[in-house]
């Protein structure tokens, strides 16, 4: 495969060294005035392309960025083109869309044109341990801010992850689990998780306040669990209920499903180990029976 | 003056179109990992550029990314040659950092080689009325959110700010006036607030959990306030001890220090004007007598 840094495009265009100037002054980059989606590129096509179409649109209604989403997925296609005439079938498709040109001061234009940027890179190298063997996770002292306006919607303002994933370089850990500043959990540093409690009952947090709601999340709400007959429910989990958890899943779009086998404190002491579960592996069966890409 | 779409840099390299298309894979448009500061060019210097490259330089240090002040140096002094040579004299430049190339995972790259992206705009055209006239300020509805890690440093996670200057679009007022969860007033959409409370004495927002900490501020609490004889001290400040001031200043390091004459509510109601007083006048003539840029 060639080398990832080959393939990107911008507003359609395929882009060599020849990038306008004004992305210079774009809100993405001054501001992170913009939101972002990764894909699956399997076998040529997007993965769940809808569902992210979707969450991308939302987020944009959110932070005032009018979207054709007709427009985005025209761009995408003109990228897959791209992509297909050179042979690559597999790897990330990145969507980034920003407010535009317009970098001095936080009021936006009274005309904003969206930058739409796609890009490609290989699939992660670590992807098939990932799906079959169980992760080690490891919480992470940062905390999320609550932030009603911005919760949920994959937005360019990811400091929060990138300190949180700053507290670790050992590479025993696959992810870290972030928190509220009331110590509840939230989600992974890039993925959002399911927890069978004590009771034996799945909840994945509520992102009202915080986190990202995930594509693949969806997916596993509204289609897995219920093909599945497992009841799941949005609701707190407490740092101190994860500890007594059953079995932890973390789940995203380009990745898939995969299941925690041993969660770590934020000084490395072992919390919990996870066997796994029977009904674990019902819900990796019936993804990998809709969604063949996931395997 | 020329349009000032013209002037930018890379790494102290003038562009025009012809960015290196890594750009698109920067962590400062992934992410926002990275930071800038607006600086007044004003007779062919920059006021202020020892402080703006302290905070710079302790940002990058929040961040993770190893910054060489004397480099950041070398590229603001060579694209002020680039401005110099085509007799560009007066207005703004802004200076962004970041993590440079990664865009695909949050964890940074082993090696961090930072971009310096410089560019130029033409001085705000309301300037000497912002100056010279009371403004009239609005309460802000969106809530900072308290980020102990974040709070401080001029990161490129703005998306607070931008929210809250889409609250109002009339022209009627000239800031928003931002507040934390706990609606204690915390700063101006861009710019610091100096508060004359109902006792008489000024205060100034702690900014340990939420906030800019502006360059302007820092001379006015280290530099202005004392060469005045006036105290002035860091403290919490409720929405309802607001409502009961003598006096509200703001600043920042392009446009100076400004008096806000009225003081209206996210509802558009008056709550407040304030008439000059003895004190503001004192301060901003200690400001400009230090500062002639300012005046």
């Amino acid at each position: 495969m060639l080398n990832s840094k080959s393939y990107f495009s911008l507003n359609g265009q395929p882009m060599a060294d020849n990038l306008p100037v004004d992305l210079l002054n774009d809100r993405g980059l001054a501001y992170g005035h913009g939101l972002f989606e990764t894909m699956l590129l399997s076998n040529s096509s997007l993965a769940l392309i809808d569902r992210h179409l979707t969450r991308l649109c939302d987020g944009a209604n959110t932070l005032g960025i009018p979207l054709d989403r007709s427009l985005v997925l025209q761009c995408i296609n003109l990228f897959l083109d791209q992509l297909n005439a050179k042979s690559v079938t597999e790897g990330v498709v990145k969507v980034i869309v920003t407010a535009g040109e317009g970098g001095r001061g936080y009021q936006s234009p009274a005309e904003i044109k969206p930058s739409i940027i796609c890009s490609y890179s290989n699939l992660p190298a670590d992807l098939s341990d990932y799906r079959s063997q169980p992760l080690s996770v490891r919480y992470c002292q940062h905390r999320l801010p609550n932030n009603q306006s911005l919760a949920g919607i994959k937005h360019l303002n990811r400091l929060d992850q990138i300190i949180a994933r700053a507290e670790w370089s050992s590479k025993s850990y696959q992810e870290g689990l972030m928190f509220s500043s009331s110590d509840n959990l939230i989600e992974a540093i890039s993925a959002n998780v399911f927890v069978k409690n004590s009771a034996g009952d799945w909840v994945t947090p509520c992102l009202k306040l915080a986190g990202v709601a995930g594509v693949m999340r969806s997916v596993m709400i509204e289609e897995i669990f219920p093909a599945c007959n497992i009841a799941i429910s949005i609701a707190d989990v407490s740092c101190d209920e994860l500890a007594k958890c059953q079995q932890l899943l973390i789940c995203n779009s380009v990745r898939g499903l995969a299941r925690v086998g041993s969660v770590f404190d934020a000084q490395d002491r072992l919390v919990k180990s996870l066997p796994i579960d029977q009904q674990t592996l019902m819900l990796y069966q019936k993804l990998i029976e809709l969604y063949s890409q996931y395997k």
